[in-house]
């Protein structure tokens, strides 16, 4: 099995507000909007987030399962400086999210941080990560 | 806010159960094992997929959350032919994942697809999408 994820894929009980909120507020460019069924944006080469219609989701995976929010997973941004995450989080908060964990010192890896609930429930981890960076080739080093 | 997602992580229960499905059954190599930790995987140019211990992952989300498997999300890998998707489901349960929905026609998006949960409840789609490529410089083309 090649070691790729190609779609990423997120329950979303209202699209209107992840449109809001991802393309009106945060300035993202939907790669296609289907109204009522899902959103897509592409959020590294080759890899597309889909933030799909949360009753649409459960039925697509069949067994009855829940129709909640997205639990269990992070997506996490890096930026260049403490501050870039502060100042991320602020606009992201006016933005409609919610700061769940202000900007500090992470428990693990070295970094600093903070966590935003977007308004599906999606937690995003704002940070800067010296021990980070991506060569040109798209190869991802840490430590 | 750039339109980039840099780490996926994902709450995992039991991560020996996840190096032996990914690295010792599939085949997948490790950026970085922090044994009792997080397992790292490099999943798409500048995009790592870590697999956090579940009770670390929960610790530094803070706020009490409960300690599950994820939910509301998967992952979706695309092979070249619904013949394709057969053969890797096949090997995915070989290595110890569940099948949900065994390889059929998807009812969105004009896609053959199977759903595959890994050990420690990631669900996988495998997927044949005729609709979908990827250009040289990592452009996602739909439709």
């Amino acid at each position: 099995m090649d070691q790729r994820v190609h779609f990423l894929t997120l329950s979303t009980a209202d699209l209107d507000a992840a449109r809001a909120f991802y393309a009106d507020a945060l300035g993202w460019t939907p790669a296609l909007d289907v109204p009522g069924e899902i959103l897509f944006f592409q959020v590294a080469p080759g890899l597309m987030l889909g933030l799909f219609d949360a009753v649409k989701f459960a039925e697509d995976l069949g067994g009855g399962g829940e129709v909640g929010p997205p639990a269990g997973v992070t997506l996490s941004h890096n930026v260049e400086s403490p501050a870039a995450v502060a100042t991320l989080v602020t606009k992201m908060a006016d933005a409609g999210g919610t700061v769940l964990k202000a900007p500090q010192e992470g428990k693990f890896g070295g970094i600093f941080h903070a966590h935003v609930r977007d308004p599906n429930g999606v937690v995003w981890e704002i940070a800067h990560n010296p021990h980070w960076r991506v060569d040109a080739d798209g190869r991802v080093i840490l430590g």
